[in-house]
């Protein structure tokens, strides 16, 4: 896995993340990746607005999508890649479905649960821990949010 | 508030939690009810297994039936009654729901997110902190998790 294909996995979610913002939706994209075929399982964007629905977040539609598809609840070879660091919600999810590697854009320290907040994966009870990368083509994400929460002021 | 009221809601989240067992699924069951008219706006048990679906707690479901039911991601007058102490996921979707007050029966030293772990509620950036009550008529959701294991074994 090398650099390229990570930022080419990080524009589709980016896709996502900006196809939310059209609906009005907090710009935050996810897909989640077969690690061994490059096969995209399933892919989201935030849809809390649209489903009055606080657990809606892209990660969290995404790995049920991909369980569905996949009838199972278990990723393990599966790798997820988000253009916002994962909430306490999403992390645990994403633990809890097994997912193998976890690339994210942007850090979020008021509500990231990855590396900021709880920091989910570090807890002695977490029995699943991810491999994790964050700022995988940062600006894209970060500029798409920054320009979101600008237009609703 | 009194205590029968609060065994009350209880035993029928304990119901969806002995439902839950009868479909093979770990027996936790929950119920939302609004605080000021008494209504059970929405009630679930664990689903994990139907659904292939890790995500699939059961106050995940209640909290997305009752926003569904209500048409908000708000439940600002509404409390939650769960037989087992919620995990971090659960509890952070709790927080992002706005839910008055949580009630959950067992403690869970191995998956709780609330007493336990990374104690979501008590994280500086956690937003919204529900007033919470554990214990409450622990025995019954505790017995029922042990029974539920002890046959699976």
């Amino acid at each position: 896995m090398n650099n390229s294909t990570q930022n080419h996995y990080m524009a589709e979610a980016l896709s996502e993340a900006k196809a939310a913002a059209q609906r009005g939706e907090i710009p935050v994209g996810a897909v989640i990746v077969d690690g061994a075929t490059g096969e995209i399982v399933a892919r989201a964007g935030n849809e809390t607005e649209a489903s009055s629905d606080p657990t809606a977040h892209a990660e969290m539609i995404a790995i049920r999508k991909a369980c569905t598809a996949r009838n199972t609840p278990r990723l393990a070879a599966c790798d997820l890649y988000v253009t916002l660091e994962p909430c306490p919600m999403c992390a645990t999810a994403i633990s809890f479905a097994r997912l193998r590697r976890v690339y994210f854009g942007a850090y979020d320290p008021k509500g990231g649960g990855v590396e900021h907040g709880p920091r989910i994966f570090s807890q002695p009870t977490c029995h699943h821990q991810p491999e994790t990368y964050g700022g995988i083509d940062e600006q894209a994400s970060s500029s798409l949010l920054r320009d979101f929460f600008k237009d609703k002021r």
